[in-house]
């Protein structure tokens, strides 16, 4: 049998993938963090976090992953910038093909690819896509100073956003199906509070129109089937998330309803070696701490999988 | 019905309570905390915390705790310094009695008590207590400067508070009963290299001897059957933790095997509207990130239950 290249590879650099890279490698693994753009993953585009707790006046999510990912560093972890092309995680060695059709084999593997915002599926999404719809306020609210805008959505994400954006914007209507925030009581409070942000309740965008320039304006419905146009610059939707798992072999893998990926409490998958941790699982709350929490509970059960045939790593001694 | 103080009362304040508090506070829960020491539970001894994720150079206990504990009370969250006699967790209305005889009622409860170290109840380990038998090197380190010393265990803790010890004494043993360690690689490494720790395989420690003056030797067995004298002045014991569920209904609680407490993903215990998060829940992984991790899932679980039968938190406006 040819030696695999590594003892455990890391599907994915956010919160939940960076923390099992921490505890891979102070635990001595030989490990390998793969992501396909920068180490930090939802977080990077996240303006603010304020309940990551140690962070006691909060910290940006630039800033936070930023931290993570040198503290991995420190510990010697190794991290490949490349798109993954296909996984083949049923035997017993690993098998990672990289887009350039590179073969990186391991023992085990955790996957930590996440999962990313749902769209709306209506007409004007796609084409105004950048150009006045958007998922990211960190990313482009800047752009809609003094301009009317619209978000969509009633969760803790919508929410902290649609404030997010009254920094910019003249205007904020949160427009929700239905006639309650499912958000955070203090997120709520805060947006009630908000002279620039209008409620539009139990109503749903049906279109997104505009021209060159961009989104000018939405077609709503309320759920007493009422039809308005809304005049707005730029749509932001918030209405929840899917997993990131195009690359993940879901014909062996074991999948909730949603496509988030079913482990036991000790993150392992259904397949053996194979461990999973942060928002791609399946689970009821998706925050940067649990999904830290996960990823060194991941890297602890992937250790103890390896152990369970492999030699110690021959210990050297260094000065220190 | 007479209305309940508080709707959440979290049991304990080391990282899975704060963060349990952080949350509830964070999301405008009635919320006290109890404590009967100082928050932070077991890290408030933990000299040096290097796996925290975000803290790139490491943190010491103390300091990550002093963070938390001002993280959390930085969105008012009510805390209460005390010894509870008593829990009545069983109605919908929790009854937390104190040893003063107060009752705090709530109508959600976290419990965070933690663990603590495992005895080895062998003689003279009760009689030296704090004269030369401890369970914290960072507490009792200093005392024991160019002194011979053992230190008992073989996991992660033993082998990092050796470590530490060595920087105060001039030598240490570590009797393990074992032929291997369970530590991690890296910290087994950095103990086989240190020249001031010398290991003592397949044994175990019958009895603490001493005076006046404290522990002065110990009498060694090994698993072949042969005892020795080693002269000690001081033992420093990291056997494992067992649950502080002194306080807790066991009756009305289902626990492991060993006492831990079992919960469902959303650490919901077998009580409806009990939560519990942290060291004190059956769990093969015990990490200060986990807990954490747990207590934020545990205060989110806390708010769904509530929100089923509580009004919302009536909304105020403050200004900014």
């Amino acid at each position: 049998m040819i030696q695999p290249h590594y003892q455990l590879v890391i599907v994915g650099g956010g919160p939940a993938g960076l923390t099992a890279g921490l505890y891979a490698a102070r635990g001595r693994l030989k490990t390998l963090l793969i992501e396909k753009g920068a180490t930090g993953g939802q977080v990077l585009i996240t303006d603010w976090v304020d309940n990551y707790p140690g962070f006691t006046e909060g910290v940006s999510g630039f800033d936070l992953m930023d931290k993570m990912t040198a503290h991995a560093d420190r510990f010697g972890l190794e991290k490949k910038f490349a798109v993954i092309a296909s996984l083949d995680l049923q035997g017993k060695i690993k098998r990672i093909t990289l887009e350039n059709g590179e073969v990186i084999t391991a023992q085990s593997v955790i996957i930590c690819t996440g999962a990313r915002p749902k769209r709306l599926n209506i007409p004007g999404e796609h084409e105004f896509s950048g150009r006045g719809v958007s998922y990211c306020a960190t990313c482009d609210g800047p752009f809609y100073r003094d301009q009317e805008i619209a978000v969509v959505g009633g969760g803790d994400t919508a929410i902290q956003e649609a404030l997010h954006l009254t920094r910019f914007a003249a205007k904020v209507s949160i427009i929700h199906r239905r006639d309650e925030l499912r958000a955070t009581k203090i997120v709520q409070e805060k947006a009630f509070c908000n002279r620039k942000i209008e409620f539009v309740w139990n109503t749903q965008v049906q279109s997104i129109y505009g021209g060159q320039e961009g989104v000018n304006s939405l077609l709503l419905r309320s759920n007493a089937g009422e039809e308005r146009v809304l005049l707005a610059g730029g749509i932001f939707i918030f209405i929840g998330i899917q997993p990131n798992s195009d690359i993940l072999p879901l014909d062996t893998l074991k999948t909730d309803s949603s496509g988030f990926l079913i482990t036991d409490e000790e993150m392992a998958t259904s397949l053996p070696g194979v461990f999973a941790a942060g928002d791609i699982r399946s689970k009821c709350f998706r925050q940067i701490i649990n999904a830290a929490g996960e990823g060194a509970v991941a890297a602890l059960s992937a250790e103890r999988y390896l152990e369970q045939d492999i030699p110690l790593t021959p210990i050297t001694c260094h000065e220190e």
